[in-house]
């Protein structure tokens, strides 16, 4: 053991027993030294190490000091009372979500927590090695100039294989339409800015992703949410009479395998949506991340694909099915090209550069068609697992329905289980979810929450939805 | 040569005869399929060759078209009569740049300009082997997990690095408060948005860089300019007055080797700026990318260290001195950090992660402050040989000034001479340079340039800065 793990476990062991009160300041860098016979920098080590263990915190300028323990108690944040349903096409009304979203959010980041909450499928479905190789070959070929000719809309190369996978599908999408951004969060968040203005009305879905609901309450839009049934999803005759009662300037929908309910709409009623907006001149922001995760045999056509006049800018992304944390994602901008790279030139600049090339790179010759089947089985399989257990350990009151791809499940607790209460409780056990209210402007959908099957099947899979079970059928009687 | 090389030098030669015009439809993938005898893939790729090369653009479901020609003749737009300059503190204003700017950035994108407009020092100074190096290594080694473990704040190894690099200039820096950003850009972005509402007024720098101009215009906030001095930069009389007379939000100030000027405060005068602003309880952006980049023996301290109440946000990258397309920035945002983070979150979600982790192995084993030491000593060698040129070909009436670090110089041009019209006739000669006006929210300083220096000498740099003096002699007769 180093000298500075020895010192950090030294002092660990004196604030876990209390010795050093939660809140009380740690000792200065210069007593340490002299107390201890050890150099400055083992200090600084050790309670950098202190640090990374949460034991203690930094204030800026003062030193440091014992951190509060686990904050779990913490979560309640930001709840509200519960709501009534809504009516089919509601008011618009201002948002404020971002409390309660992150308060979830902070807890699923646990290692130790069970990732049933969690955003993503598991890491270990990527085939995160072969794109190592490609990121270094592309970074050692990668010209010096590259900086500045692949600023928006981004790199040419890997325009190129994005461009031919739409052409796949049998969509035209012209490489200068297409815009690389950091992931599709920042495509979404881009496409929304540059057809919005402050007080501006939105339609959303309802449930829907949180993401939207923060982006409305950051950027000062008013949302009209429309409801999203889990089967059919986006109920197209709200949205019309929606369109008709409210100054709609952009719609932002998720038209495949719909986070969180999993719902996908039909390639029919896509074109009645694409058609429904051209006829009230009104840009869709289409996110398609789930898109490639079909768990059929035929990939479904996005709404893009019946856009005649460039009002759909359809964003997606390589994070949920090849590379998390390159963080490369794009949108096919259509008219609205230019002003989308402009927002990005200005608040951003450019993706990673290295971090594009390998994914064009990856593209070219990694086999991500063959990865992505292996991938929509993987997921298959683990809904399959899901499914069986929620069966073999739920009780009687609890829904859900089985979605065609993604890896998100919607379920419906039994009568008098509460979400939130839900969460709370099973975080306290281990296990992560995603409850109702996170994805609802007004709190709703306390009799929902979202379970992720993204991770392969485990005893401890299979031992956090027995316990789940548990604790839903205490919560029901 | 390839069949669609082949196919693509032919159409090229038809474009460029004129025998097909601008602005005609090129022939259907399916007639050339047929008058050629070619693959439809085959089209296809000569298609995205010719538009590669500028002679096609794609519109939309409709086809390809030949596109008109060089577009230097449309760089003008945007443009304002000239204005007088500024009184000391200027009425707050709503800010209109953008078009301004993006007309001078595109025509620096060709990479046949000398790059004397060019906001970045050459990539050649960059040790971007070793970087690929440790990209390599690091993607390896990557987590799987890091997907979830490195959102914001960021890569914890790399916020320990720069951590480490603060505490080399005395600054005790908690890497809690660090937060890993796409590039400086971002950072300043997130934490103007941080603490400013649609409406505010928040202070800037006359000349300053247009980006805050940008962003001012972009969120629909109101500037107040205050002068800067190319020799001892921002006027603290001027912010004094300003500050009293106006409800100031926020201040963005870049301390050191300021864009455009080259300024830079004294550590006494950052002090007092610091001292000034907490007398006002205003937070102050710090703007510092060039800080690493001094010229001089020893490294200035920036007005972060001079920061007891955690108002000071100071934003820096390693755009500048090592890695300019890994996008890899951060902020040391003191109070704010948490509201940053998750602004982050909620817009671009994270920093590339092997981006992160390759910087962070850069910093540890890579040698970053040999490579530093040798960037200084080409930056000033290339310093003194554009002043000797500058000296031997620019007619009287040209002044400038020597700044101590960067790499950009403020040139006042003789009366009559016109910055933006000398812009456009030295661009017709393949020169690019950074005209006066794109620094002002009113786009004042007609008679300055912005130079860069930050590429190594040569015959074309040479040949550049005696055009640029012919065609100033010209507009000053």
């Amino acid at each position: 053991m180093k000298r500075f793990e020895l010192l950090a476990t030294t002092m660990a062991a004196e604030i876990r027993s209390g010795s050093r009160p939660v809140g009380s300041r740690m000792p200065s860098v210069r007593h340490i030294t002299a107390q201890h016979g050890v150099s400055q920098s083992t200090v600084f080590r050790a309670y950098y190490q202190l640090e990374e263990w949460g034991l203690i915190r930094a204030r800026e300028r003062s030193g440091y000091y014992v951190a509060p323990g686990a904050a779990l108690e913490a979560q309640g944040q930001g709840q509200t009372p519960p709501a009534a349903r809504p009516p089919l096409a509601v008011e618009s009304a201002k948002v404020k979500i971002s409390e309660l979203v992150f308060s979830v959010l902070e807890a699923a980041k646990h290692p130790d927590v069970a990732p049933l909450g969690s955003a993503f499928p598991s890491p270990q479905l990527f085939p995160l090695q072969r794109l190592a190789k490609s990121l270094g070959h592309a970074s050692r070929l990668i010209s010096p100039w590259s900086t500045v000719v692949d600023l928006p809309p981004g790199n040419e190369a890997l325009r190129r294989q994005i461009s031919l996978r739409y052409l796949g599908m049998g969509i035209a999408q012209p490489m200068d339409q297409l815009v690389v951004t950091n992931g599709a969060l920042e495509a979404l968040n881009l496409c929304l800015m540059a057809v919005t203005r402050p007080g501006d009305v939105v339609a959303i879905e309802s449930p829907g992703f949180y993401a939207a609901l923060q982006a409305i309450e950051r950027l000062d839009l008013r949302a009209v949410e429309i409801p999203v049934d889990p089967v059919t999803g986006l109920d197209l005759a709200a949205l019309e009479e929606a369109l008709g009662r409210h100054p709609i300037k952009a719609c932002w929908f998720m038209t495949q395998f719909q986070n969180p309910t999993g719902a996908a709409l039909a390639e029919d009623r896509k074109k009645a949506l694409v058609e429904l907006l051209a006829r009230h001149d009104v840009p869709l922001i289409e996110d398609d991340v789930y898109g490639e995760l079909h768990h059929t045999a035929a990939h479904p056509l996005p709404a893009k694909a019946f856009d005649t006049h460039g009002r759909v800018m359809h964003c997606s992304s390589f994070s949920k099915t090849l590379a998390p944390g390159y963080r490369i994602g794009w949108v096919a901008a259509g008219r609205y090209a230019e002003k989308v790279q402009r927002l990005k030139l200005m608040t951003t600049l450019s993706a990673s550069i290295p971090a594009q090339a390998a994914i064009a790179d990856y593209l070219q010759h990694g086999g991500y068609d063959k990865h992505l089947r292996k991938l929509r089985g993987a997921l298959r399989t683990q809904l399959s697992a899901m499914d069986a257990a929620l069966l073999r350990y739920l009780p009687e009151g609890a829904h859900w329905t089985l979605p065609e791809g993604g890896y998100f499940l919607w379920l419906e607790l039994p009568r008098h289980v509460d979400a939130m209460a839900l969460h709370r409780l099973a975080l306290e056990k281990g296990i992560g979810m995603a409850p109702g209210p996170i994805f609802s402007a007004r709190h709703e959908f306390r009799d929902h929450v979202r379970l992720n099957f993204g991770h392969p099947w485990s005893d401890a899979m299979e031992n956090a939805v027995k316990t789940l079970g548990e604790l839903i059928a205490q919560g029901s009687r």
